[in-house]
């Protein structure tokens, strides 16, 4: 969204020009309103939607980030509360339930009707990161003996409460998903025709407490628009709609990420998280990471001898052991992104050792050969060119053989194999490397 | 999936029984089937492929891997071939043939019919990484003068061709896009309902050239089912589905992890990649960043003198280096997310490096009071501790304040944010982190 759109906001609101607003808004989308919102300064924000249509108004609400809805409802009255929420579909409400201190949440449960209150909590009541947590009980549910014309029938009575319409699901009388059905199907048959007759009776679906990282992936990998989901008796209690897949998706990929820069995850967007918790973050694993670099450390001073006699044996630390550390964070990011993607499987663990150390030799002999001529020729020391030659050798393919077991372990032992990650494997590379390389020297030079 | 299907059907092709191997794959998903193809041995592919009903074959087709359909295309007379390809959405079809060698491609295009080749041909001639190229030509158009019942006539008899019908197009008679309307409304409205009244007059869409990245992320935060896109003349051209969208986030964002990883970035999966390719892939970077380690050693070789000297200063460079990596790239990872999805924006670049400098000072001086204790303790000398203290202070502050500002650089010259990632960021904060510890250690130490 271009910017212009919050200065034209801005100077209408100056200027009072109320309902020029009012068609201005109406005429933007969702997304952008709450976009919009986040731009705006936070005293304009109630006026602004209080000038919504009341579709708008609820669909913007569910779009907007946690601190303006927490304003928002703040300055709600009990009627404005009741008339947003009644208007939001059940999963974003619960979505929104999830992140309210407490004392807003029980007043918006005693404001919404019986019937979602009831669902609400249901949905709140299964665990964080299940399939439960993510769904929408308004879904559509025909029956197998039912006609198309029932069927599209039953449908325009049910569908202004229902999120999507794009996939209807059908049910026995024990509420067990036994089909499913795409619009698509239903506009191309003929209105007689029979529901069980044409609808897809190969029935795939979720359960209430399956990982919602794997709910994701499956209507990924299945190319659905909605996933049902049935509870531990195999009834259909609601759907998973796309949009919520895909910000699961972008969420586990942001923790993988942080993970793998060494970062405890957060949900909290980078400017909503104050400094202290930032700070707090990145803190412990910086410790962890320091605490080894003590080791490498004291594995150098253990050497203090080696490079006191020939100070030019330390100058070429920082190059291997950054070198390690670099094939290291590829191997293992390569391997962990393989795995999230689900192209590579802890069943093709020997065949990831292979290729990595295949792929090692080639780089080690060029890294060697490269950097041996190029200390032979500005160092004109043979022996020295010699040792970090073979040192190269060896740090390569140690690094790429951690990088790619590390993870894969971690994943065996049920551990998030992201935070196998760069930062820790090069902390392990670096005393590997320091390990080999003085190793080599010591042999070469009789330390 | 699990891999006792796999093993069935193996046992099944074994024993010959094909009318039960055929019964057993009609009741499976195409997504499914494709992944199976994937574990089966190479010659058995054509087979089971030829015993899948028509319909199933051409989807299952769509989802395989390319070294797998063109193992099939080879093996195809031209007649098996054009029913495959008749079967299949103009984008899968263009997909498709965009991953194959060119006589296969030949061969393709001369068995698909004249209104698809040209429809193939057209998606083919926009850029790569552009909407163009990414969209379907198969998508429902009405006219706002219709009613709804002429509507619902109309998309009766397009529907067979559409990918989906989630979602209606309204264009005028220019061909301009006019609005849009679900099928919700649709089956909502009355039947003698104008559409213009009914539709949605808020146009959202794409131009044809525009990077599919950014297609992706406008479907994402509007929750779009399919996105409209546009040619230059404003004329609507196709439309893009949420499924090829999540994939196109997908591969960005591995994209981006790659890069992170000082890895050049390829479309191929771990095991399709050769260990040349893979080195290849790898090399260049490691190349570039052991320059760098040359660079620090050229810095720690003028302080050879000082570490010949005290050669306890020289057991403290790793900690110190890897120290100042991991924040560096702490900072960067973040900032880099942040940018890729868009919740830091390029005019937030005093916030993010205010940011980081106060996030850098409370880390610091928790590691700085840390370490310092540490040291004296254990090495019982207060002023070695007291420098590596104040090196790490200022060790800190530097690579988180290179790890934002080099990321937001990079995107500021129209560069890849994700190049100026941890590796490179640790190698320049290495030489960094050297030059700070030697300056302090040389002013107590008066060297």
């Amino acid at each position: 969204m271009p910017a212009v759109i919050t200065d034209t906001i801005e100077t209408l609101l100056e200027k009072k020009k109320y309902s020029s607003l009012r068609d201005v808004l109406s005429t933007m989308n969702e997304a952008d309103i709450a976009a919009m919102f986040e731009d705006i300064s936070d005293d304009s924000i109630p006026l602004l939607f209080r000038l919504l249509p009341k579709d708008l108004a609820a669909d913007t609400f569910a779009l907007m980030q946690t601190d303006s809805q927490e304003l928002l409802i703040r300055g709600f009255s009990d009627s404005e509360l009741k008339e947003v929420f009644d208007e939001l579909y059940v999963d974003d409400a619960a979505d929104i339930i999830e992140e309210m201190p407490a004392n807003v949440v029980k007043r918006i449960l005693k404001n919404t009707d019986p019937d979602m209150r009831r669902v609400i909590n249901e949905i709140l009541n299964y665990p964080e990161d299940s399939a439960g947590s993510m769904m929408t009980t308004d879904y559509i549910s025909l029956r197998p003996m039912m006609t198309v014309n029932e069927a599209i029938k039953r449908i325009r009575r049910t569908i202004s409460e229902a999120e999507t319409v794009y996939i209807c699901y059908v049910t026995d009388d024990n509420r067990k998903l036994t089909g499913s059905l795409s619009v698509k199907t239903l506009l191309l048959s003929a209105p007689d025709d029979k529901i069980c007759d044409i609808m897809d009776k190969s029935v795939i679906c979720v359960h209430t407490h399956d990982d919602k990282e794997n709910v994701a992936k499956d209507m990924n990998k299945y190319d659905f628009v909605t996933m049902p989901v049935a509870d531990d008796e195999g009834r259909l209690v609601g759907i998973v709609t796309f949009d919520d897949a895909i910000d699961v998706m972008q969420d586990e990929t942001t923790e993988d990420i942080e993970r793998m820069a060494a970062i405890n995850p957060t949900e909290e967007s980078y400017f909503k998280t104050s400094d202290i918790k930032h700070a707090r973050n990145r803190i412990l694993w910086l410790l962890i990471l320091m605490l080894s670099g003590v080791i490498t450390g004291g594995i150098l001073k253990k050497y203090e001898s080696a490079y006191a006699a020939i100070p030019i044996l330390a100058t070429f630390i920082p190059l291997l052991m950054s070198t390690g550390g670099n094939c290291g964070a590829q191997s293992s990011t390569m391997i962990i992104r393989g795995m999230s993607l689900d192209e590579i499987r802890l069943r093709d663990f020997l065949r990831v050792i292979f290729t990595e150390v295949g792929i090692a030799l080639i780089i080690s002999v060029i890294l060697a050969v490269g950097s041996g001529l190029w200390i032979w020729i500005t160092e004109g020391d043979l022996k020295i060119a010699a040792v970090i030659s073979l040192s190269i050798v060896g740090i390569v393919t140690i690094s790429q053989f951690i990088g790619c077991t590390l993870p894969m372990l971690a994943k065996r032992c049920s551990l998030d194999p992201a935070v196998m990650a760069a930062p820790l494997i090069t902390t392990i590379v670096d005393a590997a490397s320091v390990l080999i390389y003085f190793f080599i020297a010591s042999k070469f030079f009789n330390l």
